[in-house]
């Protein structure tokens, strides 16, 4: 029986949710609720917390995602305004239209609203559409001013919330202006507030070429590390996938940067299990992670710290390979 | 005024419709019918041909297509079976449950009878759900048994019609059974029917790593260059942009290796203007294509071809630049 | 202690030497003679192969290679013709100048009777220098069939010797002629002899973006798997790193496929150690391949393929990761 | 006969040198030393300035230089010190060894008195050893400081004398530190001199995902761009082929951006011709340059700006097109 003092785990709730994509416009189940996806993520064992996209599905209020919140043994940890539907699919902050930059700002701002009511850490934002498609689209100088402008605003105006930008080197938009760790961290020094931060996504590091590790360690240097999430994919695309299934070692160094910065915040899940089921999905996720969390409790550190001040590539991979794959040593 | 005997311009008719993927799950814009997508074409300078997917939108009958092609002046260069919505989002010929590949049949048939009556060229077989998402998730032997032995049951069940595999890399699976050009030519083989041939994609073939003139060529001399489209991308995605705005060099040589091979068929437009105006799109398009089509003209074939029998590359790229930028000549 | 039946390990020779690139011109450690390198290659545990490029170092004799391989107690798998040195630097069986041509096709008959005076297994086909750097630099056509037929050529001269050809996508080229398992296994269709096949590189597949094991299968059942080797990388280069560092979960499905195939060759390094200590780079190899191995012994192999029949990727994946990370199901 | 006042032309004196690959390892060609390698650059047309690798090859002194340059008509633009060979193969300001990094400091600062002496603008600093290889190698947190560190050390020491980072994302490393426009950005803010800038490589930026164009923007909002250079690539590796043989359109936009903000610096080229004769090479790319240069002077600026006001790609590719296909509206 496990004595581990577990970390909380926690999923966006669109893990358990059903997709549509350009080709299969039909989606790839039925549309669910945000009540229905609520009494879903109920049924995952071991998860604590929920990221919800804002607005709820048509026809649901507040008061009612708090009551199945409360049913379902859940909380808030961020609210995600869905500033990459229609109306900003040319953009949000970055929309050349004025009127549109206003639309998203407002909803950003119920966002954080809805924040204060529900008890959230933060507001997510990912500006998904904010960027462009074609060489000579845009005024390049514009449009960073236009991203910038509209994050400091936001947060210039809600000094009581904290908003976590979710980079992403692209998808939907050919490129996303918030695109990696080092821009995100440059953006939030023009912005000069201190309630900006990252919402680091382990995929969407690997997917922009970046070490995941690295790229938490350079973010919570700056103390800006507001929240996490993890899935995996084959680097060439936010493939969303479940965690561990492609790069073991990678998550692993993830993890360890964390803990050695004593960072003790949600681990959760990013994931769109588009064909599979979404609780077994879930659960299989949260059983890797804990085996992660148990193997950084074997990891010689000291031993590890000492092959990297060497950095030591073949020492490093012994003592990890020792902690993740217990019986090597056989 | 122009003295050109310009090709033939087509479009996939998705050009024309509105298009939804997983974060615009409202739709880049309102949903039109195949009635309205193919009102849209019409007013395309210079297009000829539609590939029309099928089932037509709903309420959408054979007869009403007909009569809408020919009140705008086109006709039908191929039909593309909608084997990509989620009763086959997790397979069509490759699905692991049998009356799911059957329903695949018995789609792509009717799409067969389709070709016959509109009187077009191909079913146009774009297996996009056809192949995996995880390591071990499939038995690849027998996951290419199944792509292969449906290919051939299809084919063979309508020796009357021909059937052009469209592939790509990858999406909406993480990774697509019929991946590549070699990879496509293989299965070919493995069918031994000569009314399986390939659509090649240009985009699909940068994509996939390829040389898109490279992949022409190798079709071609196997007689198996049943159609093409082109679009443009990044090479890191299927972006679906508008031809030229990326690749100009690239797509040059792919209509060069076309032209010294006498194919002679349509050339045709697959792209997603997903926030753009589709006719401008289209009609930029073609621009850029008769553009390409004059250049082919003003090409020194002669000396091309003794560069490339010494391989340099300088020498080539000299004769390929004065065709291509007129004036680098002044 | 183990009472495991390990699978012969072996390694190319070139894992002992010292490298060069274009900007450590001096290179990365002294150069190593050919019987430097096998004598560095006795200090492995568990070694029992090594492919050996060829010339040997100057002044190094066939019979002191012979005698050197006794007294390490290491035997010749495969003999690698260096047919991408400076004299093959615009090409081997694709160079524009038939001189050259005919040097490489010297070379490799040479090679081949090195094959048979050391009783190795193949003449290991590497031709990296043949394929193309710019768009429009060769005649498609003819590149592919100066490709074809120097293989045909050279292994039709040879009946009695195995050649096998080891693709890979690019490096040096900017493109390789032979660049993934399809286009090989087409152009070995169209040689049409038998003592064609390929040598497969786990790295060089994930590099093509291709499933290594996919590859492995697709290659097994049409006959044609002569050799394999294994490393790793991050997807984008082959940057032949140590095997097990980054990609655990797919070199477990690589030794997977070849398991239930029956394969049951040398498991051969193909490392490049650049900076790292190159005996403690392969014990490190060899270790995890123990591991992977014993693994394999552990999986459940009915369960799994009863989850691959259903496609269902989280029920092979928690079979998976049960056999691979044991202490997962604590 | 030409009335345009080009920008002055410079390259990189290793154009004219000779190469070597981890498989080439005979090299693409004879050592040529730095006099000969001056001597072919003085025989290209239109070339004013070169960037000099320090230390000379051996037996060359600085006044021999001096004379070369002056014979040639040739002024050096930047010093690049040789941080990058076999003695800081593991790195020149991150090496783990406190020994090897004082040498660097010391070859850098013997680069800098060259600069003085040869009156340069820059020292280029091109740290591409200076990285990591595999996950867990290295403690992020303290590579990145010895990054840092180095750097402020060297350029605190020399107040009189411009450091231009290269930033490249891979090669040699499999990672450096040193990887993208934003982080170099990042990194010296934290330096916080003066005098450290970046020297942008247009092939570096692609092959980084960024747009060179939005690169170069954001480096000259931040006032550090101390220097270019162009080539090509694929945008998978730094190929360094000839520019504009493949991205036409992103060089265009590359050199739109830099002359609406007034950059008026020398139009360098950083390419490898491996296999082509190097002169043909860098006079293949002056013309195409030229090209640009006159298509920026028949851009219609104001009606791209205007489109770009209105992020149109289809409005901005047509104007674009016009200025650089000039023929395409015929």
């Amino acid at each position: 029986m496990s004595t581990y003092n577990y970390p909380k785990f926690g999923a966006g709730l669109w893990h358990f949710a059903n997709y549509i994509d350009r080709y299969a416009v039909d989606g790839y189940g039925p549309a669910l609720s945000t009540i229905d996806q609520i009494m879903q993520a109920k049924q995952v064992e071991d998860l604590s917390y929920v990221d919800l996209p804002y607005p709820f599905t048509p026809g649901v209020s507040l008061s009612e995602v708090k009551d199945a919140l409360q049913q379902a043994g859940l909380k808030a940890i961020g609210i995600t305004p869905e500033i990459y539907l229609r109306k900003f699919s040319r953009g949000a902050f970055t929309n050349p239209d004025p009127r549109a930059r206003a639309e998203a700002f407002t909803l950003m701002n119920e966002a954080a609203e809805v924040v204060r009511e529900i008890g959230a850490n933060y507001v997510k934002v990912w500006p998904g559409q904010d960027g462009w498609d074609y060489p000579f689209q845009v005024d390049h100088k514009n449009l960073w001013k236009l991203a910038v402008d509209g994050m400091r605003d936001l947060a210039g105006a809600n000094p009581d919330v904290k908003f976590a930008i979710e980079y992403k080197p692209r998808e939907p938009r050919v490129k996303m202006t918030w695109d990696s760790a080092a821009r995100t961290l440059l953006g939030i020094d023009d912005i000069g507030l201190d309630n900006v931060g990252v919402l680091l996504d382990f995929g969407h590091a690997l997917f922009a070429g970046e070490s995941p590790a690295d790229s938490a360690q350079l973010i919570l240097d700056r103390g800006r590390l507001f929240g996490m999430d993890v899935n995996d994919n084959l680097r060439g695309w936010d493939d969303d996938l479940v965690v561990g299934t492609v790069h073991m070692t990678e998550i692993f160094e993830f993890f360890y940067v964390l803990k050695i910065n004593n960072w003790d915040g949600v681990w959760q899940l990013d994931q769109f299990p588009f064909r599979e089921d979404h609780i077994d999905a879930a659960n299989l996720s949260i059983r890797f992670l804990k085996h992660i969390y148990r193997a950084l409790d074997k990891l010689d550190i000291a031993a590890l710290q000492a092959a990297q001040a060497e950095q030591n590539p073949l020492a490093a991979q012994r003592i990890v390979q020792n902690a993740l794959l217990t019986s090597i040593q056989e």
